[in-house]
């Protein structure tokens, strides 16, 4: 069986101002990265604003599992089966993160006969997005720093020093750090602390921000820090936005390139789903809606965190409204969801799969709240079998929603056109009277209540003593309007990894708040959220390579 | 006055595929990176290994002073000449780094109206190169720093790791950090340090690989850290090589912009000219020689750090022959070698520049050494006065050099027609014996002996006990052969920043040495070598802007 990679590489890929040219996109509108990637140019993004809307499709999951879903494949696939269909249509995706492709997982490019391509360069560094995030991060940094070292003006508190600095690797040293050692010359000491890139503040800002405008206007008001005497300091406070924003500048555009079957893909930024947003920018979705007739995109995780932070962050700040969510579940995980262990997901098992589903009808329990028809997909394996698929088939039409069968792993867009014609009928005939979950001026805490129980089925919300205190500094500053982001595991329902199906009788706990005053929102964490991933005891870096000819293996 | 962003702006850039068609560059040999930047694809570089090659110009400088020099700016100014006098030129230049933007210096893409474009492209991300070198040194930490976590098979002792982690940011608070704080799964605690990317091994050996393959030939061996007994441990032990080649497979390809009078400009790589080697990659210089008739091209800092480690590492590794040697100087650096305060630079006075010269003089008897002609230019400040500059010239011409000025700054290429037709006088008529001023097969020791001698004019040298040693483990682990690389600072000939003009009666002291197994140079540090700038007390990211239309200001 061929891998990922090397079904990316025979991919006969079409020069990317062809691919373009299906969206009525001229090659003058495009900014080149080599021959199959390109930037859109701001002029373009301007000019088609006067566009119709297309329609807006969100790819969402189940709880994942060690068992697989699939989102991303089956979001790739759904786009290459409208293409057959000779539907205009686009995905908008997220851009992986450099780091993990050298630790366990790969990237975020579909798999099988569903990609997009080129896998190797998208993996990689792509456009220079993410590194541009970085050196924007790291800029901050150090211009705090030597805002302390050269005198210290604002009174920042080291001891309250929130800004961190970043990389695009999983390097799990760089968690905890002491900086500033050595002599007078070589800055403060204090405690420092290193995310991965797309935990930065700035990626989650970077993708809601409308234009270069409003960019800076959110990365004005960053908070690094807080003064001795409590009071928050901003990027603007250490002047250090024009310069950040000079270094985004580029990073803003969206990004073009194509699936297999040619589907033009806007691919464009890549927040964490935890402590962000986790959905590809604004400014991607936004041009796909006015090139296209239909986009495909996606939100990380499951539908718990990444649906409802697209519906009640990124779709109530930008203004979007979903026309229908594909619900994405495998019978293998569902089954794990029902107590079968990893090595026995082949077997047929009717019990566990009655027992697992659960995590499904819970899923779309919450996303009937937000209005939206919804089409459930069974991403297929050839070890389901008919009386399982048929009893998931069952399963959703009861509960009033569409259903199809994916094949796209295995045949690419041809594996996809019953779930895309159920989406087009979908389109057609149900209407989206799309709400979000809460409203904006109800108290932060009710925010975070109305989540844990309409959508995770808590009981209720505890609160940490810090947790509380920061909740009333946020509301205080004026930022008790914000949406909240919640920060928990994506395993389960629940704020416990370990609970799978449908978890009930437990209350969440939030242990950390804190708020991303650029991007927008209030970030409520729940347990011990990573964001500097480590490396495994065997690196997948340790198997990547890259022969004379330049062609890399090793990458999945 | 116009700045010289504002200038750079006001360019009339053409399409980068007309820069490349004047030396007979397919479209389809370039990779695009928006409409005026490109890489040269390796297909490119293999079919025109079969050409002859062309005339190979050096650029270099007095030592330079807080007067200016203008070395870039007279480097592309020449171009710009050849250009007009109809000769096919290409210029091979360094990428400046992106950390100093935002301190107190800018770019290195010349000045005036004698600039590289774009200039902000140039100065910010280009086409990422930087951040890859980035990635793959910070890889490679990141495995080592796991390798230890996860059991440290090879018994790496944690206080000799000597491979640092780099940002391309200044960033002082960095230099000296205690990584690995937390809990067990956060890693080993030790001592850490991040130099600024261009100080990276990876970018010497970027600038000194032929191809992929030689690049991974010289990735495997860099040396990261010694076991407990003693013996090196390599990027390949740590089964690093494949991947940080994966990352730097892009970054290998020379990168093609043009001159505000458009000619071509092959700008890649830009080690430092103190512990490394300082010139552009030798990939670039030896695609401008099979591309062009006349490559022009600069080594870092003076030439007792810039030009000596052009010949005895770039040229002696590369097989390289320079055919002509540009040194330039200013009356007013002349004047400040001769005592003469920055503010009082303007008036005219003889009996300084007669006292400063003798720096011009010994650079002139270093060069000579070299057996490569020599012509010395004069980069004109409107407050030189006939008198001074006759004197220079006459000077030159008593010690066998040509002469000629340069207007470059003021007037672009029209102003630099004087030297151009100088240089192509003397690549017609003097022949060039180029010899590298030490063979490969003395000891460490005497190499470094030689080139304090001859090039800085010291008495000889001393050792700290810690050098020594370092020198006979090195020498044991066979890389005695390899030429010295002299860290020392580029502000006088002798190690001490202090001493202008033609400082004697001084002996230097090598105070630290160290390989650097992949680059192939062994490096002696005299005296302390900043590897991480900090910033200054009014950092440039002040006052660097982007406005709504995506024009970037406060860059210089």
């Amino acid at each position: 069986m061929k891998t990922d990679i090397e079904i990316a590489q025979e991919a006969n890929m079409l020069p990317i101002k062809e691919v373009a040219a299906k969206l009525g996109i001229k090659e003058d509108d495009l900014e080149l990265y080599g021959k199959y990637k390109a930037k859109l140019s701001d002029e373009l993004l301007e000019e088609s604003a006067k566009n119709p809307d297309g329609k807006l499709v969100l790819v969402t999951a189940i709880n994942p599992t060690p068992a697989g879903e699939g989102k991303t494949t089956t979001s790739v696939g759904l786009g290459q089966a409208f293409g057959l269909l000779n539907k205009k249509a686009v995905l908008a995706l997220r851009e992986p993160s450099l780091g993990p492709c050298f630790g366990i997982k790969g990237g975020a490019a579909g798999g099988g006969y569903a990609q997009v391509v080129p896998m190797e360069d998208l993996n990689l560094h792509f456009t220079g997005d993410f590194h541009a995030i970085t050196s924007a991060n790291n800029l901050l940094a150090a211009l705090l720093d030597n805002h302390i070292q050269q005198g210290n003006a604002l009174n920042i508190d080291p001891r309250q020093i929130v800004w961190k600095r970043c990389l695009d690797m999983n390097d799990r040293v760089l968690r905890n750090i002491v900086v500033g050692l050595g002599s007078k010359m070589d800055g403060m000491v204090r405690e420092d602390h290193f995310v991965i890139t797309v935990a930065s503040e700035i990626m989650a800002i970077l993708c809601l921000a409308d234009d270069v405008a409003d960019l800076k206007k959110r990365l004005a008001k960053i908070i690094v820090a807080y003064t001795f005497d409590g009071k928050p300091v901003t990027a603007d406070d250490l002047q250090a936005t024009g310069a950040m924003a000079a270094l985004l500048k580029d990073a803003m555009k969206p990004n073009l390139i194509q699936t297999l079957e040619h589907t033009p893909a806007i691919v464009h930024g890549g927040p964490f789903a935890n402590i962000a947003h986790g959905c590809n920018s604004v400014r991607a979705t936004k041009a796909g809606l006015k090139l296209a007739d239909i986009v495909v995109t996606e939100a990380g995780f499951g539908a718990d965190l990444g649906a409802e932070k697209f519906f009640d962050i990124k779709c109530r700040k930008a203004g979007l409204k979903p026309d229908c969510v594909v619900l994405v579940a495998t019978i293998r995980a569902l089954k794990y969801n029902g107590g079968v262990p990893k090595t026995e997901l082949s077997a047929e098992n009717l019990d566990a799969l009655k027992k697992g589903i659960v995590n499904l009808e819970k899923h779309i329990g919450n996303l009937q709240k937000y209005q939206v028809p919804i089409v459930v997909t069974l991403n297929s394996f050839v070890t389901d079998t008919k009386a399982e698929t048929d009893y998931v088939e069952n399963f959703c039409k009861e509960r009033g929603c569409e259903f199809a069968l994916s094949k796209v792993w295995e045949k690419g867009g041809e594996g996809g056109i019953a779930l895309a014609e159920k989406v087009l009928e979908t389109l057609e005939n149900k209407e989206s009277n799309f709400k979000v979950l809460y409203p904006d001026d109800i108290s932060l805490e009710e925010k975070i209540e109305t989540i844990a129980k309409e959508i995770y089925g808590a009981d209720g919300v505890t609160y940490s003593a810090a947790a509380k205190k920061e909740l009333q500094r946020i509301t205080a500053l004026g930022m008790g309007d914000f949406p909240v982001c919640i920060a928990k595991t994506q395993y389960s329902l629940s704020d416990d990894q370990t609970k799978l199906g449908r978890p009930s009788d437990f209350t969440v706990n939030v242990r950390e708040v804190y708020a991303s005053a650029g991007a927008g929102f209030v970030v409520a964490v729940l347990g011990s959220i990573m964001t500097m991933p480590g490396l495994p005891k065997v690196p997948a870096a340790n198997n990547i390579d890259v022969d004379d000819n330049g062609t890399i293996t090793g990458l999945f």
